[in-house]
């Protein structure tokens, strides 16, 4: 894999990173481009660089994150911001004036009192953070606006994705209304559905030969080699990455600004959990929320539970699976945020904890007959989580507790089409109701 | 068909309408249970009656409408609520205290300033409302919110609704959320995913072995010969109806409190379009807006379009069609609002313009490509049918200008699945890449 870009970007080049001259972005930044980030720091060693289209650490190789300089921020302000996530853009690596960028405006998404789901499950508050609302109805158009304002900020020419399901719609969609071209990589035995639900945005939507890694390796390619490409996921992913960090906020401020007590998060490749947690961080630093204990947990389906295998052993490295599991858009065998998982949720007291494909159906169900929250195989397995999390004592059912839905479930219909339908089917009259039985 | 349910619900029974016994609710009300709504009255003949669970005048059998008696309302007091369409509950029949009970929490969607799409149709200042993203993914969400609040204020045993679709879904939803029994109604014949799409959250859907008209004719016997039960678009449809103007209020508040200069709105029954152009001329009236000249559109698919048929015909009388288009969710063929629509875009200097499956299909597709927006058929309709409007002139494309678009592609992904799809299908290597012809 090559690490093409790692010339210092906003600045003259570092001196401790190796200059490139093969990616045409990062040398005519605007004033301002990256809002309060002032770099890129390696969340291993601890180097950082300028800020660039760069994901690795140049010493070590280790993952890059956004280190900011925060001016004071008021809730007062954030208030006063849109109903999107650009009410946090203080805290993100965007400009002041994203807003006037054509984007999305993903974000600030319902924050549900789950009444009668904390009923059936015995957890005495429960709330669940509704993110099947978003514009391609999942979480990835958070990220993807944040990358979004990167590819723009970088003069990218194209903007693309390794995927196999919602973040490429997130991407096809976000590049369609910012008028900047789109490629969009998904493996080609892609069930149809999924791949209209890309290729409506785009025409550059590219089938691969190949499982998903094939089509993540072929991407890692691209992005070494191409100029000006914006590979979500890949040499912008500090960037994109930073937009879970709204999950977080939108919480914390819909809460009333507090911290939940107890939090579960679905675990792909990790980052999303982390992100919740760095924001929690942010706004008891800044001030914008009292500094209290609170307890995360991860959720994963057994056929993919590489860091609940790591959790459960009391191990600190993850051993990389083979993802047999319907929930699709979990299924990353080696995930590349699964030790800081491991982690958080081990610091803060939560837990990791896998369900069987059966129990994510019964958690699709669950949600969706308490509360009329469709959700995808991701979000049933994060019910079914929470339940077995409660079963077995491991959360605590008098806390405040928060539970994410990441997606929504017309994208992965046929995990439930089997479980339910018509209970009766009859003729248009009144007497063939009454004898129905349904009622 | 029976109309059961005429007695006075808030007061004595009204003197000059027919007392019934066979409705259990509308006698217990308690005190504000419909906020500043006064009463219902015909809109045919003026006949003014108590709040109850009634649709149809007793002298005309007219359709009859929420009056209020509106106090002042301020932009401030709105804009203090909370971001769902209760912040403009003073404007609803609907309790003070409607957040309080569990429900959707639909509205306050995406308008979004459609800088491409109005590019590419040359119109200056476009702008796109956005109703997919509500928790349904439909504007439905919008007034079975209101129903259901009608339902439980009302004591309704049961929740319930004919469909063939969005409606549906939006009910089984809610009613889940509330903790209220669905019995939800839809033809036999209905794909399967729409029927996984309403049976995730209920286990009384009921196929019935007939076409939409025979659905829709069982329901209102049933909602005639039951106790208890409410049927949103049948006996709690004046209720029900309201919620549409939220869609209104919403878009005077997104445009900075002023109304646009020109809308275009899909037209099945036509009772979107007429509580738009309610909702403007209240915000007028209760001096929220500036009171000015604005022109509404229709949009009806070709294969159903019986008003803009008499629009052009010129005259006052809808002729019933038998639906045949794509765009299911508009097909109406005796719309009951069809006469006002035509009242309402004649007299604003608008039009109702109607255009072929295959424009449908192109209007989806100009969306998506253009926003980022992935619509159903209604949607691709309404796109369309703007295009057309601006290619005959109809249209001032120098005129500030809302389109509506009111549900989501996901649930009508046939109507595009020919014509999208991968550009190349390549090995999983940078030289096939290359040599793909896609970059």
């Amino acid at each position: 894999m090559s690490i093409a870009t790692q010339h210092g970007a906003q600045s003259e080049p570092d001196a401790s990173s190796p200059a490139g001259d093969d990616v045409a972005t990062g040398t005519d930044l605007r004033e301002g481009a990256f809002g309060n980030a002032t770099g890129l720091v390696c969340r291993e060693c601890g180097h950082e660089i300028a800020l660039g289209p760069h994901y690795a650490c140049p010493e070590c190789f280790g993952p890059l994150e956004i280190a900011y300089a925060f001016p004071e921020v008021t809730r007062e302000q954030i208030e006063a911001g849109p109903r999107n996530i650009w009410r946090y853009k203080a805290l993100l690596p965007v400009p002041d004036d994203i807003e006037q960028s054509p984007n999305m405006e993903p974000g600030f998404t319902r924050l549900l009192k789950a009444h009668n789901l904390g009923a059936a499950l015995g957890i005495d508050n429960l709330w669940v953070k509704d993110d099947s609302t978003n514009p391609t109805n999942s979480f990835k158009d958070r990220v993807v606006a944040c990358a979004l304002s990167a590819a723009v900020e970088f003069h990218s020419k194209v903007f693309a994705c390794p995927s196999t399901g919602n973040l490429a719609n997130a991407v096809a969609a976000a590049g369609a209304r910012a008028g900047i071209r789109t490629v969009v990589f998904i493996p080609s035995n892609l069930e149809k559905p999924k791949q209209v639900n890309s290729a409506v945005y785009t025409d550059s939507l590219v089938a691969v030969n190949g499982n998903y890694d094939d089509v993540n390796r072929l991407a890692s390619e691209i992005a070494g080699e191409e100029e000006g490409w914006a590979f979500v996921n890949v040499n912008v992913r500090p960037f994109y990455a930073e937009g879970s960090k709204t999950l977080g906020y939108e919480i914390a401020e819909q809460l009333g600004w507090r911290l939940p007590d107890q939090i579960v998060i679905p675990v792909a490749s990790g980052s999303q959990l982390t992100k919740v947690h760095k924001a929690f961080q942010e706004l008891i630093t800044l001030g914008l929320v009292e500094d209290k204990p609170y307890r995360v947990f991860g959720a994963q389906a057994t056929g993919c539970s590489p860091v609940s295998v790591a959790y459960k052993a009391g191990v600190d490295a993850i051993r990389p699976v083979k993802p047999d599991t319907i929930a699709k858009s979990l299924a990353i065998g080696n995930p590349a945020d699964g030790i800081y998982v491991l982690d958080i949720c081990r610091q803060t007291g939560g837990a990791v904890e896998d369900v069987s494909d059966e129990e994510v159906r019964e958690g699709i169900l669950l949600l969706a007959r308490n509360e009329g929250i469709f959700t995808e195989t991701a979000g049933g397995t994060t019910v079914a989580v929470l339940r077995k999390l409660v079963e077995s004592g491991q959360l605590d059912t008098t806390l405040d507790t928060v539970v994410i839905n990441t997606g929504m479930g017309l994208k992965t219909l046929d995990a439930v089409s089997d479980r339910v339908g018509a209970a009766a089917t009859i003729e248009p009259s009144y007497a063939a109701f009454t004898g129905s039985g349904v009622v």
